[in-house]
């Protein structure tokens, strides 16, 4: 779905002579084509990537350092690389030196979803979206300067942190709420499924995402998911607490806090 | 909302010769005739009520019971009561044995939302949703049957269930999921609400709801909800234990058992 919307966008805006996609399935790749998502596609990563400009990884987050490194062996000598991982402190570390020089500035565009396919791409996926940058004091600033433009190019709003800054965050804003809501789901008893409505709906609809890439996901940002677990459970016992006590004056003060963060937000991103 | 679906449809279908709505708001009243809600409304619940044949409680869980006994006192003998409520035992409880004999169903149609108020209202809100009916074993199955009928004019389905069966089921698939989209919200710093994207949306859109009728509803059907938190605790642990042994096989069987669950169910009800 990343990589089709990223290919979709250069095609539509002409902004690259050719996108060659990589992928290890032959229909797919025709489908991706047919979508109008890539020029050519190759089931080998050299043959893909060979002369690129430029190289956007985007694997599951613990394949992006090999396929970056073994991308860059036949890339152009000027080329730059990036991905579209959500965790970023592991990866970042993986390519800090880059072989031949090669400069790889790590991405993280916010427009994640339950779904995953080509057939999922849009142009517009990054529209007026968030990404965010996490250049290190190595890299190179006109790297970094054209990795941004790439991003404006898609439509995206850009953001530069840490890659730890990044992934603390993403712990509370994304890791956290996955597993949240996880673990609602896998709590529902099935018999009673029928009865639910759209709040369930709502509150369970990003468990559906992919077990393999979360774990992945999970595993790689681990220290600060589990410290924004250790912090849910702490706001649960707070809860459970107040329920024991019967304390309602507490409890709707606790609605209220959840109320007023949910209403500063507001639905910008509704997904459906 | 409620209430101004009911009005909605009833006129919209002509299934009523009158609707009249009850509020203390004489504003509200003359946005629910021009929506084309009501044909009249009234600010006193003894001038709304009386002489009717049905009266449909919409009001905040803990007011229903008082409002369908004065609204008894002026209705018609025949009238039937029934109600919107999310929580059933109290109410059904407290309505066990209305004056002069007259005759309570309990209903709650899953129709669910954080919006409130006339201008979310739709007549085809209840369609293909359903509606619950909780009657008890000294109801009288002519009333129950009449119910049933007007929420399947409402284009609901309906299933019956026992009070408590109700709310045992609603605290699992409806207050639980409040309580928790409450507690990640809350638990969000704020100065990282920028960088939240559709899941965090997602999962916390319920948050918004009114904390003081929410305050009512984990009120009323407290020992239910407050085991699902215990439930939903001990899940928690399960997670954290998970992560905290870095057994990432466990974490991709626990994603895989809220895949599941989700998979399920789809995005048949999807709210934005």
């Amino acid at each position: 779905m990343l990589g089709g919307s990223i290919g979709m966008r250069l095609r539509r805006d002409a902004l690259a002579k050719e996108v060659v996609g990589f992928g290890r399935d032959r229909k797919k790749l025709a489908r991706a084509i047919e979508l109008g998502a890539i020029d050519r596609g190759e089931e080998s990563l050299l043959a893909a990537a060979k002369n690129s400009d430029l190289v956007i990884a985007c694997t599951p987050v613990q394949q992006i350092p090999a396929a970056i490194v073994e991308a860059a062996s036949v890339a152009k000598s000027i080329a730059l690389f990036t991905d579209v991982g959500s965790t970023k402190s592991s990866i970042v570390e993986s390519l800090g030196s880059m072989p031949f020089g090669k400069q790889f500035v790590g991405s993280h565009p916010i427009a994640g979803s339950d779904k995953s396919g080509v057939e999922h791409a849009s142009p517009d996926l990054f529209e007026r979206r968030l990404t965010i940058l996490t250049p290190t004091v190595e890299s190179n600033p006109t790297a970094v300067q054209t990795i941004e433009r790439f991003w404006k190019e898609m439509g995206a709003k850009t953001q530069t942190m840490l890659p730890d800054e990044h992934d603390h965050a993403m712990a509370l804003t994304s890791h956290l709420p996955h597993v949240v809501a996880a673990m609602l789901s896998m709590g529902t008893p099935t018999h009673l499924l029928e009865l639910t409505g759209t709040g369930w709906n709502d509150t369970t609809r990003i468990a559906a995402g992919n077990p393999q890439l979360w774990r992945q996901i999970l595993e790689e940002n681990h220290g600060p998911v589990l410290r924004a677990m250790q912090n849910f459970a702490t706001i649960s016992r707070e809860w459970i607490a107040a329920m024991e006590a019967k304390d309602f004056e507490r409890v709707e003060q606790l609605l209220i806090a959840g109320k007023e963060i949910r209403d500063s937000v507001g639905n910008r991103h509704s997904s459906g």
